[in-house]
């Protein structure tokens, strides 16, 4: 547990929720959910018993420091990395590894979002604390698969070969075959069918020794990049880390890592059953609330009258009346207002910036 | 000119604008129109060239007193009447005009409602004058008549006898015969028909010797209670108001004065039709409001997508975004936000304090 360390990816702008969540003041730092928390919070709630919170990091845009250090200020300032600018996860991931390794180099690491939800964390820590012993022992990357229970056309897909149980004497955990893209419909039924296809939910576990191997071998420049940002003299760091971070190439960890590391045999997976969920949409969300007799999820101070199947989050308002809505996403947030029907929530990030 | 006084009652609650107006920021103070003057700006301003602003009144709740002032900057502060508690409106009038004769005992008096709207200001001022020339020769009370354009059941009606044009040079005044209460559709219609019945838009004209002698003569316990309040040592009057004025009788001017003058034949009316609306209700507000092409008519930064027949008032909001919404009132004022189906609009204000 000394050697576990939980990085937390808050970088994303979840601009599916406007207004809820703006380029200002994203999802992850909202208490979307209406349970108090917010998303980052809950991430880190979620964790407890796995490592002390002196070696949890979160890597987010520079712009959102100050409320990552309001939210959770529990956790070392020198644990919160500011990235100047996006670059996808791959960088994000090599930075934070790189930055561990320099405290930690016998660390053992899980990456996660800050934006998804887990309706079981105690099934959580279960499945997290075997992989992290898969890793304490083996040079593997591991990455959660969650067990599909609908043909979800939203996420990409993991193959297992669920006969080889390869190189481990911890069960459930299984070689990856291969990476699939977001399937149509077709094929998500079809993977859905055959039993041996998990949704990436983008929480990856691996020892700080095995990533930045597998970085260097991969994407060699990422390493190099990260070695000039990590080795310079701390009264250099930033200026190095401004000049070097943005050249980085814009590319997700998917690809710089897990498929190329898939086809070398060294990716893993550990299939879960955890009430996970990404909240990437207002369906989602809708899904993740508690409903009322009409199928009404509310998160606020909301009165509804004749109101079905609607989704509504207003936290900031003092008070909301909805009469007379079927079907309808409603949301408030510092004076931005959207009603917008749930059939239409794809074009939500257009309506925000036109 | 120098004699002619103007009486704005602006103690109403505008409840059925909920949450646009509150009962501690009612909607006289409140742009609703979005034209950048609220509608007790716009009342004053439909006045000038009547009267200087030196002869302004304002009677209002003592909780708005400071809106008042903040709204009309150049009101003589000793002419806002600041009643202690609401009494309806003859001991409201009542108190305006012995105040205005102890000023002024020759003044000439018109009392308006505060959050009415008017379309064709320069006509309002015509007929306006014409009924001051008149009370300035006669001791009569004037009440304006609106030329009724739809069988509206929310308002009372004045029935006039056109063939009496009764004591008067100026053509159009003419002797009120009756007043009638809202009447129900089929009454309306005939009304309407008939062409000698006019709404009461609650706007009356007089000479301040008139209006206190009827009340002394209609209401004498009222007349004495005023007598009381503004005859007192100037150290004084604020007790004597606060003992006094929240004992008056709880009646109408129409009831207390009106109908007892009607009878006596000291009424008339001048028949008027310059686009005047009480803006009661989100009906009459949608039909005051330019249209856009699906006939939405709205306020404030609101973008509409796929929208209709929408009424939509959201001043405060940095911005708002409708979809998919038809016949919809949408309002949102200091972080409360109503929703609500147009045809649903009188049930507001049992909304508002569930």
């Amino acid at each position: 547990m000394r050697n576990n360390h939980i990085v937390i990816m808050a970088g994303g702008v979840g601009s599916r929720f406007w207004p809820l969540s703006t380029p200002e003041y994203p999802k992850q730092f909202i208490d979307i959910l209406g349970c108090g928390r917010t998303l980052i919070q809950l991430t880190v709630d979620r964790f407890k018993g796995i490592c002390p919170m002196s070696n949890f990091w979160v890597v987010t845009n520079v712009k959102y420091v100050d409320i990552v250090k309001k939210q959770l200020p529990d956790l070392p300032a020198e644990h919160i990395l500011a990235e100047p600018a996006a670059r996808n996860t791959a960088p994000c991931i090599a930075w934070a590894c790189w930055s561990i390794r320099q405290e930690d180099p016998a660390a053992n690491v899980v990456v996660t979002p800050a934006d998804a939800v887990v309706m079981n964390p105690e099934e959580f820590r279960r499945v997290i604390a075997n992989a992290l012993s898969f890793t304490y022992k083996y040079n593997a990357i591991v990455t959660i698969g969650i067990k599909p229970s609908r043909p979800e056309t939203g996420y990409g897909y993991i193959e297992v070969d669920t006969q080889a149980i390869k190189q481990s004497s911890v069960q459930e955990i299984n070689e990856v075959k291969a990476f699939k893209e977001k399937p149509d419909h077709d094929t998500a039924e079809k993977y859905l069918k055959a039993g041996n296809y998990l949704w990436n939910a983008g929480i990856f576990v691996w020892n700080v020794e095995t990533i930045t191997e597998c970085i260097k071998k991969y994407k060699p420049v990422i390493a190099d990049q990260m070695d000039e940002i990590v080795n310079g003299q701390p009264s250099t760091v930033n200026s190095k880390l401004n000049e070097v971070f943005p050249n980085c190439e814009k590319i997700s960890i998917d690809f710089a890592v897990m498929e190329p590391g898939a086809a070398d045999g060294l990716v893993y997976t550990h299939p879960a059953d955890f009430g996970w969920s990404d909240l990437g949409n207002w369906a989602s969300l809708h899904d993740k609330l508690q409903k009322d007799e009409s199928n009404n999820g509310a998160v606020g101070n909301i009165k509804l009258y004749e109101c079905s199947n609607c989704v509504v989050h207003a936290e900031d308002a003092r008070k909301v009346v909805l009469q007379g809505l079927d079907g309808y996403i409603v949301s408030e947030k510092k004076g931005q207002i959207l009603v917008c029907r749930r059939s239409e929530e794809q074009r939500i990030r257009e309506f925000s910036v036109e």
